[in-house]
């Protein structure tokens, strides 16, 4: 019996003299004869002898440690573990005890020097669909003439914020919200402990939620326009908070003068083989332009064409460039359907472009954070470093969903115990650096699903452990607007009512549990910071630690009734005495006694 | 109970009217209600629904059949299948069953169109050092007196063929072996059923290796010069043989004319801070060139700079180009120490430099072959198609080394079973596209390691199985020369005898065992080109079965005593009488009785 402990952080990972110290724990009655450290050097797979410590970090625990050079090498320092007997060996990983070498995607890794924005892991980020979210005080009548959008084959239609939404064109009902409502709403927000905004498009574009941009430079006018950007990044700013676009680049609205499909006798690409833009898209033979899955409002551009590239990335006034610029100062971009953009109609080249979007992003704006949305594996963009992170959906969101609400992406069932859980969670982030995994941008639900909350239909009661898992699990936490209050809404256009600003529609519970949790967040290097082991799942509880120097916390989820564990012998627990901070858990030694559905964070004393 | 059968290849796998049609087979008392197939177009996840066919494939077998249209995405067809019950869902991917979705690069993976060199999975490669293979029969002892070598610090060592090597001066000691030999003994390599020649470095340098590079653009007058090299292609180009050469692009010789270490007044770059080839390689603050790995005759190019990318690769006449073009017309480049090559002295944007040394062959010439020196992990590469392939030290060596020898590339004990043999296969290969898993160059050992011969130690009676499982496992074999005759050697120099070409030193039934099973290679299709499914992995024995269309080839590795093992039930193998090609072993049924220290081949029927 051989159990092993190591996480890619503080006290296990220390940065010494330029070198990395790195520690491993050991307890049983099989220890090995000697522990070597594989790490890599410019993708060089070297080996260094570890060295026993006579010191016990535990009682029963030894602990091997070793050096690697940081003089040499790429940032990414990846490294694994071979125990050796006297006639067999064994490999530890982030996937535990393996009988032979780990893939490299699936070795520990720490970032030296972390070249990615180091400001993301802190926030609390809240993500705002700028019509739904709040209607400035000042917003005249008027303001709503400018609406206009002819895709849904309706007129478009104003709705008071009061008035229910319906099903019905979805893409041309407008509320009136703009981003002075928003600035105006920032104290709300602070108080929610959010610390940093992203907000849906808000440049130019005909629908409701502007995915088909008809104006890259222009803000919205029916959001304020680019005054209104400019008092929404002052009051931000001067509040401390960061403040994210989304970059819609895979395609354009078809109104856009580049494309122009509702003028024949414009200068744009739609209806005009010679139009200056017409490599800016992609035509098949019959002259139709190749759509974005077959939505033909949302044209695909063409990286193929330098135009393009430059106009989006490359140039030196691109729109990447420009609105992380002065006077816009943007902290970063969230990238719209980013898998899918590239060349020729297609995805080709695909990584190439968004390291390109991301390259000039962080020389607009060293700090610039960018992110791709990603329903799907969104790993080989990370380990590429093509973008900074990735909206979590894969590695945060589903999985959560399984555990708690017993269903997938398509809705189909999907009921997994605690165990597969807790493999799923554990598999997707294991490749990741531990800075990456700090800065996975996790949400339960977003304008793009069903609000969580009605996804667990008559498990409402497991919301809190929604709740309390997102702040708790590595990676940045993003709450979508509305969702503290407890709104609720199935698929779009549902899940983006207006946010019930009238106190009797809100749930004040759950809105206090959210204040509560941004604080024990705010609070903790180790929830922030931490490296993160999952110490028990099985049935319907999950129970994980956060790591930090000294600093532990422990989070127990319970999904089902009222029960009792027994955690295992885990050295990075030991010799804790425990602090309740959220919950009504009881823990006793390794026991632990759980209420039915319930979450219980504990911080180690 | 549930069992799932599905590979990438026909007949799971055919492409009719522009679309993959992919067959899924399932049998046992828990059939799902529904089966959806989740491919990829353009990175985006979709699902599609399969049909249940009427007709059953096998008594009790039932098979799901679905489409995917290949109009549209990229080339590399992802997939994976998601079964559904009333209240749960698991998923089918190569790694088997599971809970969860399977990570995107652990699905089925097929391309379509395939980009890559398909003439590589139908040869048979030798890999050839060549002072040590064949000296011509015309060679003249002056031919001799151009050897020069510095860095030994001894005076070069000249050896008349039958003098035993030594351990000294391994980089010193010359035995004259040259390109004219190679040619003379084309029929030896056409007999023995080779087809595709590789050679170490032949490029002028001062080592017996020729790993120090003095100039790109010439053959080494020992090795005969460029008139040699030509008669050899001529020669293996009449046989319809393929010739691949070693590119040493990550460092140059110190002796190299851009660096001329011993030239204190030349324009190299040494000793010269104005040299125009300063910035081709990498100076610290004190001066001092960076080597490769502190070897200070191998002083490592710098791709920051714009003059070696074009030099190297990235110009119309650049060295990788040169060489594949008329009337040189070589057939690819193995990359020596491909992970490492970059800017700035490491490994800086690596993968985008090979990626342009790949794009700028296979320009050069359509049908170049690229593949890279890994003896690390090198999927992230080929994920990537930074490269064609990788000499497959991880996904094939180290494997059968631990079974078979019982150690690993450091020599350190490595005692694995069966089980975890084929479970380090199954997860290397598990990322790849079937297409990439059959260009995988798969060797046994090379002029890097020890030979397996001499690693087997007192186990040498294994030495057949690791013959068959070379030519019978997916991917290219590759046999490094003398291996076929029982030559013996530890590590560098040792693994560099020359070749034994007195028939009285040759191990001749080891030789008509290579024969044979070039021969069975030759003959099947689903050797050189089918999937591969394990069927049976436990303690000493290893069996998997290769398919194509209906063609089936089973192979039966027992490293241990005589023994008798029951396959499961498999529906690939179900309906077959079996021929055995190769071996004693007999098959009944599905019970294989199989003789101590075996390998059998059968082919069904």
């Amino acid at each position: 019996m051989l159990t092993a402990w190591h996480l890619p952080v503080t006290p296990f990972v220390t940065v010494h003299d330029n070198h990395l110290v790195v520690t491993l724990w050991l307890a049983g009655n099989d220890l090995p004869q000697r522990v070597v450290i594989r790490y890599e050097e410019d993708n060089e797979e070297l080996m260094m002898p570890m060295k026993r410590q006579s010191a016990a970090p535990a009682r029963g625990v030894v602990a091997w440690r070793g050096r690697i050079s940081l003089s040499q090498g790429q940032p990414r320092r990846r490294y694994s573990f071979k125990l050796l007997w006297a006639d067999r060996q064994q490999w530890f990983s982030p996937r535990g005890m393996g009988a032979f070498p780990p893939p490299r995607l699936e070795t520990f890794a720490f970032d030296y020097p972390d070249t990615g924005p180091a400001w993301v892991a802190d926030q609390v980020f809240y993500q705002i669909f700028p019509d739904r979210f709040s209607r400035s005080h000042q917003r005249k009548p008027e303001a709503d003439g400018t609406y206009w959008h002819h895709s849904a084959g309706t007129e478009t239609r104003h709705k008071a914020w009061h008035e229910p939404l319906t099903h019905e064109a979805g893409g041309s009902t407008f509320y009136g919200g703009d981003l002075d409502g928003i600035t105006e709403k920032l104290p709300y927000l602070q108080k929610l402990g959010v610390t940093a905004l992203y907000l849906n498009p808000v440049f130019t574009a005909p629908s409701v939620h502007k995915y088909d941009t008809q104006n890259y430079r222009e803000v919205d006018t029916a959001f304020g326009g680019n005054n209104a950007l400019l008092r929404l990044r002052q009051q931000t700013r001067n509040k401390g908070m960061r403040l994210i676009l989304d970059g819609v680049f895979n395609h354009t609205g078809d109104t856009h003068p580049w494309f122009d499909r509702y003028q024949q006798h414009s200068q744009g690409a739609c209806h005009n083989a010679d139009s200056p833009w017409r490599e800016w898209y992609h035509f098949d033979e019959s002259g139709q332009a190749l759509n974005w899955l077959g939505y033909s409002s949302l044209p695909k551009l063409d990286y193929r064409s330098a135009g393009v590239v430059d106009e989006i990335y490359r140039g030196e006034n691109s729109v990447v460039r420009h609105w992380l610029q002065p006077p816009w100062n943007m902290d970063g971009w969230r990238l719209d359907v980013v898998q899918m953009l590239g060349e020729a109609g297609g995805a080709k080249n695909n990584q190439q472009h968004i390291a390109g979007i991301t390259q000039a992003s962080c020389e607009a704006n060293p700090e610039a954070f960018v992110f791709g949305e990603h329903f799907g594996d969104a790993r080989q963009w990370l380990h590429n470093d093509a973008e900074h992170s990735a909206m979590n959906y894969r590695g945060f969101s589903f999985p959560v969903w399984g555990f708690l609400a017993n269903t997938d992406i398509s809705y189909d069932p999907n009921h997994i115990d605690a165990e597969t859980c807790a493999a799923w969670l554990e598999d997707y982030r294991t490749g990741l650096s531990h800075q990456q995994q700090l800065r996975m941008f996790n949400q339960l639900d977003s304008h793009d699903t069903a609000r969580f909350k009605t996804l667990l239909g008559k498990d409402v009661a497991r919301l809190p452990l929604a709740v309390i898992w997102l702040f708790c699990w590595p990676g940045v936490p993003c709450i979508y607007y509305g969702d503290e209050v407890g709104l609720d809404g199935s698929n779009d256009p549902m899940c983006r009512k207006p946010f019930p600003w009238d106190k009797a529609q809100q749930g004040l519970e759950l809105l206090s549990l959210y204040q509560r949790i941004a604080v024990i967040r705010r609070k903790s290097k180790a929830l922030r910071h931490g490296g993160c082991q999952v110490v028990f799942a099985a049935g319907d509880v999950l129970v994980f630690a956060r790591v930090w120097q000294k600093e532990r916390v422990l989070v127990a989820l319970n999904r089902g009734e009222k029960t009792t564990c027994t955690l295992p012998f885990s050295a990075l627990l030991a010799e804790k005495s425990w602090q309740c901070l959220e919950g009504s858990g009881v823990i006793d030694g390794m026991v632990l006694a759980l209420p039915g559905v319930s979450a219980t964070v504990w911080q180690g004393k």
